[in-house]
């Protein structure tokens, strides 16, 4: 780099090629210097995102799994109970959760690698991939429960499906909140998608 | 160029010096000899799974939207008549699979921009923010429509909501149809992300 002191444009040129020459190619070098700096800032939101989604995502998996409310009243052969498994929707709902959350704490270590090494394609990649299917399962688990809380709270006349939310009241908001958490989860996952495609743009 | 012909190191590098001080940055230069034509094929590839996924889409939309059953027997008061829109789910459901054949269509010239520049990361950026949103939105729609699908096929004991199709055997299968066909178009729309996160690995 010491003939780059003469000043003239063919010298730098012929640094410019000896730096290329060397074991660092020149894109990966120039984009060490101009981009690392951006990169790591966004690899750390990235670690922030994935914080927040295991939260929503536990959130709803817990609150959703936890829910079960019986009736003060009976008759003489059964009591009115209402709990998550009645429904097979708010089952995949916890398994799809309690799944999102599990990937989540295991992608935590890639996001950290990426904090690491900015520059690494590899981890990014898998966690980008990864991160698409939990769009789509956690936006499924999301939209078929809220559906059936929707029924649940306004039934439908015409296909004779009463609303309970009436009687069950507890159990209704607390399903209601759950749905809330995974789409806050879904919606993460759908910012983290996109922060990785930011990231892989230039490398 | 003509400098490389002396096949000594020192010249090579000096060589690729200039080529680096000149009009083309090197990266650029590299991927379009390198990786052009299989990018190019990856575009084409994207472009035509485009296509079968408006296909998808405009099945479910129209298939859904056309559902209308009307039972031979009535009563004094009413005829039993079953339609889409009986149930708000199924409404979003024609919405959400409208809207994203018609922002399929609308994607593809973006899509015949990358084919003719496989190298432009304009074009292959919107689409891949865009295509998040509609994996998003077509797995809603098609999760949705599902559960309501399942409970009108089983009914649920627990909260009294008889099963339906015994009655409306035509209109279950019409909607069962249009809620595969959707989520044909949504595991298309997960597989166009990770063909442009592949596409914009190495620009």
């Amino acid at each position: 780099m010491d003939s780059s002191k003469n000043g003239t444009p063919e010298s730098e040129a012929r640094a410019k090629g000896k730096a290329a020459a060397g074991a660092v190619p020149p894109p990966v070098a120039a984009a060490r210097v101009g981009r690392g700096g951006w990169k790591k800032g966004v690899a750390v939101f990235d670690f922030l995102l994935r914080l927040l989604a295991t939260g929503a995502a536990l959130a709803a998996a817990t609150t959703m799994g936890t829910t079960d409310q019986t009736l003060p009243f009976f008759t003489q052969f059964f009591q009115f109970q209402a709990s998550y498994d009645d429904l097979p929707v708010f089952t995949f709902f916890v398994i799809a959760n309690a799944g999102a959350s599990a990937y989540l704490v295991l992608s935590l270590p890639f996001s950290i690698v990426c904090i690491v090494r900015p520059q690494a394609i590899g981890p990014r990649l898998l966690l980008l991939v990864f991160d698409t299917i939990f769009v789509a399962l956690t936006t499924a688990a999301a939209s078929s429960a809220a559906a059936i809380v929707y029924l649940a709270h306004n039934g439908n006349a015409n296909a004779n499906w009463l609303a309970i939310c009436q009687q069950f009241n507890h159990f209704c908001q607390q399903v209601s909140g759950a749905v809330v958490a995974s789409f806050v989860a879904a919606l993460t996952f759908i910012f983290l998608v996109d922060l990785s495609t930011i990231c892989l743009k230039r490398n």
